[in-house]
């Protein structure tokens, strides 16, 4: 088998056989088949796609490249959740808690902020003490005692998607609906979980922004989860303003503090007991709409709250953050953005938002730049709300970005220049806007 | 400027801009651009394509990318000729002492044999003694002395397309009309002539198989040599059978030598004098008519032979092979391909005869064979003509293939098998089939 007839068979439109993806994949990993003859084979990929049974057998092969987490010594149908990113997405946080409340076990492996989107990772970091580093046996023994552990990426799953990914990034490849379905999948058929729960997010500050897009990103997903033997299901969420108000790592942490004490707000609330519920539904076999009361009740209840303090405690955090979260540090400047005319705020650059809020020191821009937890923008109006002339839209708080303690000059110039940046993210009109539907469609099969 | 941007542009169907094209050859031939990068920018040109600008930008970056040849010392207007390749085609020994005979200054660097088309300087080198190899002062003294020289390459003609070509071969990149295009016309331009005749040969012995694919080419290296100010003309010509009846080096030596007495074959004279009068044309201002009347009378009264000779002496060759072409070496072994049926050949497989010519010792598998001059394939028989059974339709004459003087019996073994192998390259039909035009087109600009 030759790589080169490989490439100009997809190239013509042909369908590559089980045996020569895995050929392509292995070959890849162990030097026999190059940069150049990849990112040729991905840039035919783009243009000609892949069938499903060829997006599996990808997702597979990356899979079978690396570590692959065993959760058989936690009781019970583990169920994970993806979300496909977006900005102030903190449901992860809350959804977790709200799942093991329901005695349903959560063994979450999740990622760090990337671009303009922040990482569950690094939101839970800002919680003093809390540690997100466990070898597999300490992971599970949490998941175990506690029905709950939420940590960073354990083992090394699906290297051969880390390989790909770096590859496409650098050679015009990424947008491509199978690429993106199979290095997704890729990770979470490696990550152990018996059922998937896929939040599929639409909208400008998602990577999706048009809903067929979505739908068929969402579509090829369930079919790699299906084949591979793991129920899945999608839910096409909007992303075209944050969830919640808060952006920024500790400032998001408090947001879900108040959430699960019963005051979060309605989007937030309502996505995450719909991604709850059908969590619950696939663990439990009930229907959507008893795992969604399920989960609001304990919410409700507080005992999703009582969870979400175990879990912190469990993993090393102060626990007297949690409860007076006046005690998270506060960034050290601060600056309104304000409306300059009367009206209704009817789009919002979400995507802008997420970049803002990451130069503000919420995010890196360098690999190896250090978080500011105190950093990120919080918003006083969303998408129908009506202003006044200088009435604040958001307050943007200004942390030391990439180093801490920069001198207090360079934050305050740089908090200065994102605030002139973003003005243009929120536009205001004088008719109040229609809201999108937060949620466009539940997606069980692919057909459905 | 990142490349990424430039592959993704490229990806969406954008126009790349002069700059962006010398950014990308420039970089490349530096190292700032690395084959990964350049594979995936080149299989989103297969998909996108290229305007003219485009190919005509790529061309002169390509030419700009090393030596190029300086023929001013030589008086008159200098054209050259190319041709994309064929099977049998020796037009270029019998074109050139033709041309040189009419007073038209001809120096021509040709190349080796390469797949299944055989290398004008390979044939030539057949003939003992004729040195291919002269410094760029020697190669225009012979010029200024003789009215012509014909060698191989001399100096770094074009390494950006050399090293694009490499890159293209392994990576399914190679059929895309402006990058063969542009490959060609790069050297072409870096070779130093005034004006260009293009021989694109279409068939099922060229790499154009369709006629409306041919004419693109054509169209495209017109395009691009009247944008670089050197004015070009293409001829389409049929490469349905081989030319004349002689494939292999020597073989076609004697061909050659026939055809310059008088003697030729009626396919390969009208060819060659259409390219001379094309070439005559653009030379002396005069009429392709004209010209084409000039180069028939040349060969009938013998100048060209003359100068045919003049030439074989001035590059060191032995005259006496020209003069009694008995005295070249002949092949070991040699086996008849008889008819199993009565009819008309209807159809040849050029392709697969070039490939058996290579096969028998005539042309190289790995890059340092050593050619067997005396191998090769002798026609009797071509289309529209008769045969019974039993009766021979090609001799063939089996060399040494890849290094000289093997056993006996490895050569008479490769030649049965390669006899076995070509069989179903003659098709025997009951109907006198039509005959192909030869030339299918002359086209003076793009859209004539």
């Amino acid at each position: 088998m030759r790589m080169v007839d490989l490439i100009e068979k997809k190239r013509e439109g042909g369908e590559l056989s089980d045996d020569e993806i895995r050929f392509i994949i292995n070959g890849y990993m162990n030097g026999d088949i190059v940069d150049y003859e990849m990112s040729a084979m991905l840039m035919a990929i783009y243009f000609r796609g892949m069938s499903e049974r060829e997006t599996l057998t990808l997702t597979l092969a990356m899979r079978d490249s690396g570590d692959q987490v065993d959760l058989s010594a936690i009781p019970g149908i583990k169920v994970d959740k993806h979300s496909t990113g977006g900005v102030g997405d903190k449901t992860s946080m809350i959804i977790g808690p709200a799942v093991a409340a329901c005695g349903i076990p959560v063994a979450k492996m999740s990622g760090r902020g990337l671009g303009f989107t922040g990482g569950t990772v690094d939101k839970f970091e800002s919680i003093p003490g809390y540690r997100t580093e466990f070898t597999m046996d300490e992971f599970i023994s949490l998941v175990r005692e506690h029905g709950i552990s939420m940590i960073g990426q354990s083992g090394d799953l699906a290297p051969a998607d880390k390989s790909l990914y770096a590859l496409r990034d650098v050679t015009g490849t990424v947008p491509s609906i199978p690429l993106i379905a199979s290095s997704i999948m890729s990770k979470k058929l490696a990550s152990g979980a018996d059922k998937i729960v896929l939040d599929v997010t639409v909208g400008n500050g998602a990577f999706m922004q048009e809903l067929d897009k979505a739908k068929e990103l969402a579509g090829r997903m369930i079919s790699i989860g299906n084949g591979a033997g793991k129920k899945t299901v999608a839910l096409l969420t909007d992303m075209n303003e944050p969830l919640g108000y808060a952006i920024g790592n500790n400032l998001e942490v408090k947001e879900v503090i108040a959430a699960l004490q019963g005051d979060g707000p309605d989007d937030l609330m309502e996505i995450s007991c719909a991604l709850s519920g059908m969590m619950l539904s696939l663990a439990k076999d009930i229907s959507y709409d008893e795992g969604k009361a399920l989960a609001e009740e304990k919410i409700k209840d507080g005992s999703a709250f009582s969870k979400f303090k175990e879990l912190v405690k469990a993993q090393g955090g102060d626990i007297s953050f949690i409860e007076d979260p006046s005690k998270f540090k506060t960034a050290p400047v601060s600056s309104e953005l304000t409306a300059d005319k009367a009206g209704y705020i009817s789009l919002i650059d979400t995507y802008a938002l997420g970049i803002a809020s990451g130069r503000l020191g919420a995010g890196r821009e360098k690999k190896d730049d250090i978080i500011d937890m105190s950093a990120g923008i919080i918003l006083h109006k969303k998408i129908g709300d009506h202003v006044v002339p200088g009435e604040s839209i958001a307050t943007l708080y200004g942390g030391s970005p990439g180093r801490p303690d920069k001198p207090l000059q360079v934050i305050e110039d740089n908090l200065q220049h994102v605030l002139h940046d973003i003005k243009s993210a929120f536009t205001i009109a004088d008719e109040r806007p229609d809201k999108n539907p937060l949620i466009h469609e539940i997606m069980v099969t692919i057909h459905g």
